[in-house]
């Protein structure tokens, strides 16, 4: 439940002008509504509002309808927007003629928790371990997208106004492909219009090393069924005689890759955009410990596309994984059937400029001479993104860079990540605006996986970092 | 639970000679039997006794107890014998000097029931539709092992004696492996001491043409799990530098087979029997309709090892198949993840003279060049047991012939099957006895499927069939 009402910071609450000063006010009210912000978040944390499962709609709702009343009872009357979906969550401080317009997107839906007893504490239940919080959707992306409305909420108890406007758009359907919010925005463009939209959905680049991340993977993710016999067969009756699905399925994601790690899918590289050696250069200046990163995942090797160093692979090349395949007996003892049925879900990532929809082409063309007679196939294509790479010498990055220098306390790097937004490139594209993304999260708050988490500390500095981009996004057009 | 008595027939009961009017008396008792011969069964299918499943332990024992107390109660005190798994039952008929002792053996456990939405009708409440009994284990192997209990109590309830001894060996691990009755077999060789061992787990060639086979396929069967990184993994954050156990555990499993479906595993065909002419000459005569296999089956298509037939493939020559296959996110919508695990249930069918220690051996070797860095393979080592064929000339094997003329009215073919039965070559070694494999079950019974049935008509012909076997067999040593 929300509460009813929010408590107010001492700060000089009377309007002033837009002034450092103003920030520091912003400041002192951040640390005196800490303890309260946080709870706020645990409150979001415990509904589990997992937009895959069917059977959490009425949780995911209610995800929705807990941002609303918060944001009325900050002072900010929100809307629950219906979609044939999820709905999404929309408010708006007042307009600031002069100062440009920044939208805030996050999601308040988050992924399956499952394997559940992977877990240390109950995926819904947030528990602080280590100055962490843990609970799904902790860092992806409660945590983080709530890092902006508290720093609204800051503003607006300081100084009753902020130094521009700002737009909070925060759906629920981000881990099913945001289908309606495209839709939405498409239709939307006036409410919606603003300079540069602020996401904050990413990573840091490394404990104590902000990041804005400048580029994203796409993907392409689809589920393939095959049908074999009507049923499951005894495999000593008709083993070695009738087409195994199993079989033919792991024939077809072995297929997939060459022994480089190069996808074999035709034309799939048509439209790759080949690294630059100033990237190059730039990727091999981080501080990436391989080793670490490898101890940290539990993993004794690496391997992947030949040519190309690990943080080329998992930011700027495509990559193919399965995401889960079934078939047959997986329960205890040794069960002799040759199974009906088989199936899988997999992904590709995609770099710029590769399209979704070439590569389902290819796909379907990959697929066709390798389905033996014996065989049925169904191919599921589920949500598409291509993948986006924005120019690092705009003055609203540079805003955001120094934002974060107050945030964090240390210069933010410039990085491109592997995973992928899909809305951010219709934010380009329909709203013709820049996209910052301004990553509070750690690389091992296990988002997707069990024990997700997001660090205390950097759920305040994203506080900080987001208060004061509200001050130096409005000092570029001053 | 079992019945307190069961009826007797009216026939004559006085000891008479062991001449064919005997077998008449009989065959009168099994036909007035028949409908409690059918409750029995029922009775038997009613108790879910699945050895693979450690929950349904008592359940197995209920099944084993089950038969005791029938046995008892036929007139035949038997035991319940303890191993370090599920307990054997056994009883055993009063020598008779001069005949051939008959060693029959079966189990009463029974293949998991998954997956239960596939059944028309539940699996263990046993239900008649068109003529068949439809329940896990209504062939495999409750039902053909019943009817060799229900041939011993006719012949008791209508000559008080047999025309030769019969010892019953009914365990309860046949579908894990039967680990304990090998141990027991070995130990109690004067006990169980004979001439032949008589099995009804088999099917007959088609509808109307009852079969004996003289020939099984051996299996291997393994679980392959493979460990990435420690935990569930974002596929877009680390997907393409990471390596993807389940993308692994399918360029193994499809590099089993060559494009010609022969299995690449070193040494594995270096000790199978190659197919003699006068073999394929036979099998070719057998009235077998590619079409109406397929068509049972619901494929379009049947695929195999090149260069042989349908019944090659499935009888005499060694096969591949996945049996289950389980990693990452098998739930609704799109989960992105790179799975921490990665494993499958597969095997091997054999064929004489192919070792299964050789093949775990082979297996090994193949499997190490495989694995890459950065993941971690175990290998479990199930059953195994090689393939075995017996002559077709054998006294024993001509009274079964007889025996089942009598039974079903038609001379049997001589076939081979695909299917392993582990124990039949321990029997073959241990107790030096010949094992007649007399199948009462059709080959779209659907054992180890959902949907099993037997035909209540083939029950009663094989209780006549095994009344006959009792005749024909003391008659081979007279």
């Amino acid at each position: 439940m929300p509460p009813d009402s929010l408590p107010h910071c001492e700060a000089n609450c009377l309007p002033t002008a837009l002034t450092i000063p103003a920030l520091n006010d912003v400041f002192r009210c951040v640390d005196q509504l800490g303890p309260q912000f946080e709870a706020d978040l645990v409150e979001l944390l415990r509904i589990p509002s997992v937009s895959a499962d069917s059977r959490s709609t009425p949780d995911v709702r209610r995800a929705a309808q807990w941002l609303v009343e918060h944001l009325g009872a900050m002072g900010l009357p929100a809307q629950l927007i219906e979609t044939p979906g999820h709905p999404i969550v929309y408010a708006e401080t007042r307009p600031v003629p002069g100062a440009p317009v920044a939208l805030v997107y996050g999601h308040y839906d988050v992924q399956p928790p499952d394997p559940l007893d992977e877990w240390t504490s109950p995926p819904f239940e947030p528990t602080v371990r280590d100055g962490n919080l843990y609970a799904r959707g902790a860092t992806d992306d409660k945590g983080q997208m709530l890092t902006h409305i508290k720093s609204v909420q800051a503003w607006l108890a300081a100084n009753e106004t902020l130094p521009l406007q700002v737009k909070l758009l925060i759906e629920g359907e981000e881990e099913v492909g945001s289908e309606h919010l495209e839709h939405f925005l498409g239709n939307n463009r006036e409410k919606l219009a603003c300079d540069c939209v602020v996401i904050s959905d990413t990573a840091q680049f490394a404990r104590g090393v902000p990041a804005i991340t400048y580029g994203l993977r796409g993907i392409a993710y689809y589920e393939l069924h095959l049908q074999g016999p009507s049923q499951d067969l005894h495999s000593g009756v008709f083993g070695g005689a009738v087409v195994n699905p199993a079989v033919v399925l792991s024939q077809i994601l072995a297929a997939v890759l060459d022994d480089q790690g190069r996808i074999q899918l035709p034309g799939f590289y048509e439209d790759v955009v080949p690294l630059g050696d100033r990237e190059r250069d730039e990727f091999r200046s981080l501080p990436f410990d391989e080793q670490a990163f490898q101890d940290e995942l539990g993993v004794k090797g690496l391997a992947g596309e030949s040519g190309f160093s690990t943080l080329e692979r998992r930011w700027a090349r495509p990559s193919f994984d399965i995401n889960g395949i079934w078939s047959g007996y997986q329960g205890e003892g040794a069960k002799t059937i040759l199974p009906a049925r088989a199936s899988a879900k997999f992904s590709f990532r995609l770099v710029p400029d590769q399209d979704p929809k070439k590569i389902t082409a290819g796909l379907r063309t990959f697929l066709k001479p390798l389905i033996p007679q014996g065989v049925a196939m169904e191919l599921v294509d589920f949500h598409g993104a291509p993948g986006i790479a924005m120019p690092i010498d705009s003055h609203y990055l540079k805003a955001a860079a120094d934002a974060i220098e107050i945030g964090f306390g240390t210069r933010p790097v410039f990085i491109r990540e592997g995973g992928s937004i899909p809305i951010v490139n219709t934010f380009a594209e329909e709203l013709g605006a820049e996209v910052l993304l301004l990553g509070w999260g750690q690389n091992d708050d296990n988002l997707h996986a069990p024990n997700e988490k997001f660090s205390l500390a950097d759920f305040h500095r994203g506080i900080r970092a987001s208060a004061a981009l509200w001050h130096s996004l409005a000092a570029t057009k001053q």
